[in-house]
């Protein structure tokens, strides 16, 4: 008999304890062995619950009880989910949790204590959802060398996004009907200006490229500048706007980034819409695969958690390659010595001399239409350009012009 | 240091040949271990291969050779990789193939034989190429009820129906145009009569339902039927016509189909496109979760079968839950009892009476349109009707007019 323990009993944790006991035939199938969950730690009063004689509010009971073997952190935030994993691991027990921020900030240092005292610390729910990317992303590997990877890793902002889209609806007004959906926090600040995706994608990159990327280093750019006349031109371009977040190797580094960014219709990613996440591989064997679901909701992101107990319980000693090294801030490059085309929307009176001006920074211009077009708007997507280079175009371009947005344009 | 052996030097054998070379040194990281290739088997001369040393004519080799502990079996066909195989299970050795006949027909008997000799039988390519499929069903199974399956699993169909819809290439030129491409075979039969897609199918519904689905109990219907009027009227319908295999939970039974299928815009599946596969997994808790990517291909193909190779190395003992069990053809519930929408194309002299006869048999229609339809021409989508009860209306339907297809419209 193995027992576990449940740290957090909020969205997450209970839909880990429901998973767990309405899959528990078929889980101690696949484990071969009987596991029950002995403790779930919460400070709240659950005396209502069926569960409720197995609720503690101490967590010194679950780290010094040797029976137990595998807990799930389900707590989210660092603290004190850090705290408390480190002192587990530290104890010789393994941890699966779903805590994105925990592992994006701690993630080198767990996996290290892990291997030490050899035992397991998985997060798969920590990204995607209940779309399994953190094991097949392990295993991929195997045989893959990684060139980059891409994801619309938020829901949040991708249901705002293709509510603009398809409805016209300005991005407030999105918002507060994600709120009303109950798709967005209250403070939906982590979503929308990109700290989210960030998170995730400095997880994937990790463990695609074996080092840690931190979160710091990761140039972030949210979606609240995205108005709808952005999105009229983006249609005009034949594409989508999408909160993307993206690693590339680059030699013995790391290109990560987080921005809005045009996306053509010819990509799988641009019809990936409302509160669905996809992920992008691009593998130097398989090509590009991509992994689809839904990447948030109670029962998804439990179902990952559960996944990982079991395969934590099926192991014996530590997964040896699901692993990464911690890393210094050179790991990342920086993002103003990358190149990438721009889509630029400005307002200006004379417009053959902005254009005029622009074409000599930046190029050929593919110049974009919408309905109802000011007659002293345009906008246009770039040639690539140094992103360098382009924050200083733009400063004398303002002579002649205000721009009023950029977005990157990308081509996954 | 592990031993171990390739079969077959095709396609797919001499790529798995080059992923393991070019990967060597992190497949032994991951495996913790030093590995390398003894023998590669293939009745070809290759002595000017850079492994000509390592190449072998006489199977019985491997089998008595007691170092080589995994075997990769990409011969492909049913004789001799099965007798092959199950000589090496008894034998005590893990075999990892592609071979997707082999698993369709065999799978529950290997399965059976790899578990009493407590060795491993892993087929991760036989599925959607360098797609992760297997693995990620198993590890979703866990902690989900799989309620249906429904993938996009042969290239070349898909490449054929990509070009009708996007080029209005006919059914014979886009058939053509694959094989001068290589997606398709001199002998395509076995994609465009359903027969690959169909063994892929039952592969994934014999995993996630526990018990072998074989082939000759699945419906099954190619693209060959299928013209340049049906896509122009799917396009009105608002979608593509894609060949969908298809495995649905109904009881203690599965019910399991390959047919060409109205695929309406809205779904992820409609915009496959080329020669891409896409695998959409229906669990309880996850939602909806697809899996994309090159379902063909030398190095996607080869990278599965690597990557198998490095967990059968890893792993010590059988893998008890990836398995299944054999099964009658009671497990399997008979089309006809099923119920579906159908797309109807007909020509006939008087279209009211028709339509009229249509409606008393099959509900509202939706009647379709297109550009130069033929003045005795109609196309419509029916309700959801019987199977049985659809064959037996359209023989007295005929009466009133001649049909010319007949689709299902699927709704995934």
């Amino acid at each position: 008999m193995i027992k576990i323990a449940v740290m957090g009993y909020g969205v997450v944790g209970s839909g880990t304890v429901e998973v767990f006991y309405k899959n528990l035939k078929s889980i101690e199938q696949k484990i071969g062995d009987d596991i029950d969950i002995k403790y779930i730690l919460d400070l709240r009063d659950f005396s209502d619950s069926p569960y409720s004689e197995k609720f503690i509010k101490d967590f010194d009971i679950i780290l010094n009880d040797s029976e137990v073997k595998i807990v799930a952190e389900v707590i989210g935030g660092l603290d004190p989910a850090y705290r408390y994993v480190k002192s587990l691991l530290q104890n010789g027990k393994s941890v699966v949790t779903s805590n994105k921020e925990l592992v994006a900030e701690k993630g080198a240092e767990l996996l290290k204590i892990a291997r030490e005292k050899n035992v397991n610390f998985f997060f798969e729910a920590s990204v995607g959802g209940g779309i399994p990317i953190i094991r097949p992303l392990h295993h991929c590997l195997s045989a893959n060398e990684i060139d980059e990877i891409a994801g619309i890793l938020n829901g949040t902002t991708n249901y705002i996004l293709t509510k603009m889209a398809e409805e016209g609806t300005d991005f407030s007004d999105a918002l507060s009907q994600a709120q009303a959906l109950g798709y967005a926090e209250r403070d939906p600040s982590a979503d929308i200006n990109g700290a989210d995706a960030c998170r995730k994608i400095c997880i994937l990159a990790s463990l695609a490229f074996g080092k840690h990327v931190y979160p710091k280093n990761v140039h972030t750019e949210g979606i609240t500048a995205v108005s709808t006349e952005d999105v009229q031109y983006c249609k005009d371009f034949g594409g989508a706007i999408k909160l993307v977040a993206w690693a590339r190797k680059e030699e013995e580094k790391v290109a990560v980034m987080v921005c809005p960014a045009f996306i053509s219709e010819s990509s799988q990613l641009s019809t990936v819409n409302d509160v669905y996440n996809a992920i992008l591989v691009r593998g130097d064997a398989t090509g590009d695969v991509i992994f689809y679901g839904k990447g948030a909701g109670k029962l998804p992101t439990a179902s990952a958690v559960v996944s990982d107990i079991i395969i934590a319980a099926k192991m014996t000693g530590t997964s040896k390659s699901l692993y990464w090294e911690d890393s210094s801030e050179l790991f990342t490059v920086d993002y103003k010595s990358l190149s990438n085309k721009f889509y630029v929307r400005l307002v200006c009176s004379d417009k053959s001399k902005v254009l005029s001006e622009a074409e000599k920074c930046w190029g050929n211009l593919n110049i974009l239409r919408r309905n109802d077009e000011l007659p002293n708007e345009t906008a246009f997507v770039t040639e690539s350009v140094n992103e360098e280079k382009f924050a200083a175009d733009c400063r004398s371009i303002s002579e002649y012009g205000e721009i009023k947005n950029i977005i990157r344009v990308l081509d996954y």
